[in-house]
This record gives structure tokens, C-alpha cells and sequence, in this order.
């Protein structure tokens, strides 16, 4: 079974085990969370039922929609001792080692002292997630310590409510809807690699989700958006941007939001987030971030056959809502938590220690010279 | 390359990457770090020459050692804000949860903003772990605010002084190093293959370890050696123990601290820290832990050919040197965090994102049923 070619290689194409959770390239637009395209997801759901068909396993009826979003609502607060971590981060730290220590230090407090305990665990994480980088957000920036127990309806209102001190319009709430949706689950990527492989030692779930956090803030993974923006903020208009991309690609310069591991010809999340980043450009009369978008997908797609992935279109929507874009990828975690959460439980449920074995490549067998000989 | 019959099999036997660090079950005894085996190290070196090697490559000389272990005393001290939260870490959480917490929170702290900051970043996590773990255990058990920047020749000695508030004998700071060389490197086991997918993503190197810890603390990893002190402290004699451990087998009740996932018949280590288990019983005029654990070991011999792994001895090691049994797994860290890290920066060097593939045993594609259509 020990193929010594794929050493080193990433385990891209082997099998590391089985989820009921996601199929990615396999069916219908290439994206489904239980059977559900993530089409017809993003169109018709709101994100509690996608975050309750990911823990329970089923969409909820109305009644136990209800009392899962009464019960998320009501775990919105901070424990002080966790607001006393989040005041001793400094401000110019990683928004994505906040949100790290900020789950972990939850765990301190909040055990999972028995599997059982699950869903009260991810329930409150899926809660908590964006009190906590918006309490560290505003405090750090904004020197006030904020009250994150709000009443908003939904987990992305409750961000942005949190993050500009006021509700959001309907239009920025349904955004947030969406990307919360889209960005929900995604089958084997490494972050919720690392969540399983931490699950199969039988660990805590703040555990798992500490160590997929860590995870996602690599470039390689979650940080495409926000470079994603990096990027498209340094154009001034269309034209611009190509030229400046044509110089970029001949110096083949990384260019961040295109192109995936398991996708072949286009992220089915594009087309959607790409909608409403042109809704939302329309609504606060945006006429450069959107069309420098555009101009940036046709010439990557002319130039490279690369298409957009999930991440390109989602950096102008954010910015037009009024994120800070060192928020971007916590917003990933607001959202992939409930994945990673659901696939803990799915390792659980059918577990091996995950341990697979190396190829040896360093010196061969020497003995110890005492430190006097060395040198 | 797919084979669907390895879904949930942890992997095993599966090659995933490369490695110049370790062997297990090769060669010699059994286990060489950078080709020098387990059991020549353990009897000659001091730790800080195999943190050396793991993090450098090669045995350091005389005066490259000084210079290093120099280098370790001047980082043992715990900045303020640091102090703070680990002050506000419950008495009653998991110490492998508040190793977690200090180590992430330490990223915010001292965030490694680039790759070649790596062993500036690795020598401080090595010389802060025993500060981290004590302060907090000394501040939330005894009450009071330790200084944790000693002036002990060793990463070991400085845990045994940090805790008892006294240096250790010198039979004690020997067993602390040979145990720390022995739990330092294993090759792609869970805890490090965590770190080596988190660095997959060119994430930073305090999320590597977060995750890596956060995994080391599951029961079926780290978790072995206080689950094998819990049992031979409720055995009163090498007779009772015996009856007891019959009846355990019996019932096929778990039982921690033999076998293991690669070794088929004896782990090098074992040898090592038994024969030191032995003279730390006769330094404290044990008559009861020691025997009891060399008859568990005939008895899980005789009975179920299993043999002890490194955890057993470590037991009733770490009890004669009036360690807490909470305490049993952050020294596992303290010791791991060199092999880490090593596999870190050695993912980084030949790397590609691991993502492997999933085996789909989920619902078939189905449609979304309106809210009011479903119950």
C-alpha cells in the first residue's frame, strides 16, 4: 500500500477516510452539504439551518429552527475571563491567532468533559465566534469595551452589529448569509484535516477546532480573500488592472483567489458570491473595486484558463460591507467551524488514530561522538 | 492510487511525506533521532544537544551547546500579559488545555512574522513551556506568583525547581533529561503529523505546536502515562495487582501503557526509563509502585503479549519525583515541542498543502424542502 512516490506530496487523491458531510467536484453544481447543493443552499437557506444540518445531520422544521436560533442567541456573552484574555492581545497581533487563543482559552472555561457534550460545545463556539474577534476588534482599535450579547436575528447581523455598532441593512445581512453558507463546509481541506486528525486521538472538540484555526490562517488556505484584496485595492480601474496583472503573471507573481486543489474548471461558490458583490457595488455606488473584479477574472481565465474560487469575489463584497480586511478570514472560521465541528463527530463515531508513516531520507544509523570530539 | 478499503483506517502504513528527522521500528533499538539510536542518546547526551540536533541537524559542539543552553536560561521568563492570562486560567481546567492556551497566546505575543525567525521562535517555546505550565499550576494550587527565569543548568531542572520551589536532587534532574530525550521525536505521529498539516498551509509556527498540543492531549495519545499512574496507584502489592489486572483483562476493560501503533515487540524506551523508575524506587524507598508496575508488566507479557511502551515506567518515574499526575502530559510536551518543530520547518522545505480525499457515504443529491414542508 506504500506508494514512495507520493511522499511529500500533500495525500492529494488518497483516501483518509469517509464523511456523509460534503461531496466537492462529484454532483450537480460540485458542491453539496448533505445531499443540498450548495446552490439551492445559498438561494433559499439561511445559515442556522445549514449550521443545524451539519450538527444534527437533517434541516430543521420551523419549531426547532426557532429554538436553535433562541438558543444561539442566548450564547452570545463573554465570559469575563475571556474578555480578560482578549484585552491582553495586542492590537497589532493576527486577528486569526485571536480567534485561536481565543477558542482555546473558551475550552479553559467552558470544558467538553464528555462526548455528549458536543452540541452545547459547537452550539456555543458557533455563538461566541463573532463576539469574540469583535470584542478584541473594537477594544483594541476602538477602545471600548463593546456588549456582545445582542438580539439581531442571525449569526452575520450579529457580526456586523458588533463590528459597526449598529444593525446592518437587510441587503448586508443577506451577504452575510450567503457567505456564511458558502464557506460552511468543504470535505477534506486541511483545516478540517487537521480537526479530524486531532479528533481521532480522542481530544476535546476545542481542541480540534483550536488546531483547525491555526490551520486556516496559513496563506495556502484561508488568507486568499484577504490577499485576494490586497491585490484588487491597488488597481484604479479596469485597464489598470490589467495591465498591472499581465505584468504580475509574466513575472509569475503568486496571484491569491484563483484556481483549487480539487476543481477543475470552476468553483460553483463564484457565480454566487460574484452576484452579490454586483448588488452590493450597485448599492454603495461602487465603480471601481467591482469592474476591476470583473477585469481581473477575464484576464486570468483568458491568460491561464483560472477561474475565480470562493475567495475572490467574497474580498470586494466584504470591503463594500465596511469589513476591515484582517477580518476576512475570521469570518471563514464564524462560518467552517460548523464543518469542522461536524466532521469531530463523524471521526468520533467511526474512529482510528490517524498516523500514517514517513519515508526516511536523513543519515543513516551513526554513533554518538562525545561533544569533545565535535567540531 | 485510491483505496477505498483504507477509509477510516487512519492511514495507516500510508506514506505522507518525507523525513530526515526519525526512524521507528528500522533500525539498531528501534528508534533513532537524525541516525543516532534512542538508547545511546538517552544514556549520554544532555536534552539540549538533542533539541539541538532536531532543531539544527547536528550534535552541537562544546561551545555551540553553551552558547544554546545560555540562550535557553536568558528566555525562561513569562511576559506580563501572558502571566495575566494564565492567571485567569481555573484551577480546575486541563493543564493540557492551559498548555494550549500559554502557547497560542504566546503567537500573539511573539508572533513569528517570517520563516527565518523559526528557531528564535522554537528556542523560546523549549525554554518558556515549564514557566508557562508551572506558574500557572503554582498560581491557581499554591496561591502564589512564581519567578519562573531560574538560574538551572537544564530545561528539566528548571520544571523540577519551578514546581517544588526548591532544585531538584541530581537523580532527579537525570531522569528529567533522559525522560525529555526519549518523548522528543516519534516520526509522523498524530500529534506531529497535526503540525505538519497546519504547516502545510504555511501557517506560523506557534499554530503548528497549538494544534500539535491540542492533539497530544487526546487519551489515546499523550493521555497514557497519568492513565497508567491512575491504575497502579489503586494496586497495593505485586499480588493484589496482579488479580486485578486478571480481572481487567477479563472484562476487556482498557488498559494504558502497552503496546503501540508501530512497535511489534518492545519499545526501545521502555528499557531506558524502567531501569531509571527502578533507582528513583530505591532513592525514596519505595516497596509498593515499583513492583507493581514490573508485575503488570510480566502479567500484560504473560497473558496478552503485550509489552510495555514508553508511558508505563514513565508513571511511576514521574510519581517517585513527586510530579502531580496532572502534570505527566505537558512534560510530554515540553519534550515534544523539539520533534515539533523540527517537522515543521521540514514541511516548510519540500512542501505542498496536504488535502487528501474523502470516501462519500452521504445521502444522495437531494432537494431543499421549504421550511414549512418538512417535519
Amino acid at each position: 500500500m506504500v506508494d514512495k512516490a507520493l511522499g511529500g506530496a500533500g495525500l492529494r487523491g488518497q483516501v483518509a477516510g469517509q464523511t456523509a458531510l460534503c461531496t466537492v467536484g462529484q454532483t450537480g453544481s460540485g458542491l453539496t452539504y448533505c445531499g443540498y447543493d450548495i446552490s439551492e443552499l445559498a438561494e433559499k437557506a439561511q445559515f442556522e439551518e445549514v449550521s443545524f444540518l451539519l450538527s444534527r445531520g437533517e434541516l430543521p422544521t420551523s419549531s426547532e429552527l426557532a429554538e436553535y436560533k433562541a438558543k444561539l442567541k442566548s450564547l452570545r456573552g463573554l465570559p469575563e475571563a475571556l474578555k480578560t484574555v482578549l484585552e491582553n492581545i495586542p492590537k497589532d497581533a493576527h486577528p486569526m491567532d485571536v480567534m485561536r487563543t481565543g477558542c482555546s482559552m473558551l475550552g479553559n472555561l467552558e470544558m467538553e468533559n464528555d462526548f455528549s457534550e458536543a452540541n452545547d460545545a459547537i452550539d456555543r463556539m458557533v455563538a461566541i465566534f463573532p463576539s469574540i474577534i469583535c470584542y478584541w476588534y473594537r477594544f483594541t482599535h476602538d477602545g471600548v469595551r463593546i456588549e456582545t450579547q445582542t438580539d439581531d436575528d442571525s449569526v452575520g447581523a450579529h457580526f456586523l452589529t458588533l463590528l459597526h455598532d449598529k444593525a446592518p441593512s437587510e441587503l448586508f445581512a443577506q451577504v452575510m448569509n450567503v457567505s456564511l453558507i458558502l464557506y460552511a463546509e468543504h470535505e477534506f481541506n486541511a483545516s478540517t484535516f487537521t480537526g479530524r486528525v486531532c479528533a481521532s486521538t480522542l481530544s476535546d472538540i476545542h481542541s480540534c477546532v483550536t488546531g483547525a484555526i491555526g490551520t486556516l490562517r496559513g496563506p495556502l488556505h484561508g488568507g486568499a480573500n484577504e490577499a485576494a484584496m490586497d491585490m484588487i485595492e491597488g488597481f484604479s480601474s479596469a485597464d489598470q488592472a490589467e495591465d498591472a496583472l499581465m505584468g504580475m503573471l509574466e513575472r509569475k507573481d503568486k496571484i491569491m483567489g484563483f484556481g483549487h486543489a480539487i476543481y477543475r474548471e470552476s468553483d460553483p461558490r463564484n457565480v454566487i458570491i460574484k452576484k452579490w458583490s454586483e448588488k452590493l457595488a450597485a448599492e454603495v455606488g461602487d465603480d471601481v473595486l467591482y469592474p476591476v473584479s470583473v477585469r481581473c477574472e477575464e484576464v486570468m481565465w483568458r491568460e491561464k484558463k483560472l477561474f475565480c474560487n470562493a475567495d475572490f469575489f467574497h474580498a470586494s463584497a466584504y470591503h463594500f460591507m465596511g469589513i476591515p480586511t484582517k477580518l476576512f478570514t475570521p469570518i471563514f472560521v464564524m462560518s467552517r467551524v460548523t464543518g469542522w465541528t461536524a466532521h469531530v463527530k463523524e471521526q468520533r463515531a467511526n474512529n482510528r488514530i490517524i498516523r500514517p508513516s514517513a519515508d526516511y531520507t536523513g543519515p543513516d544509523a551513526r554513533s554518538y561522538t562525545p561533544i569533545e570530539s565535535r567540531g
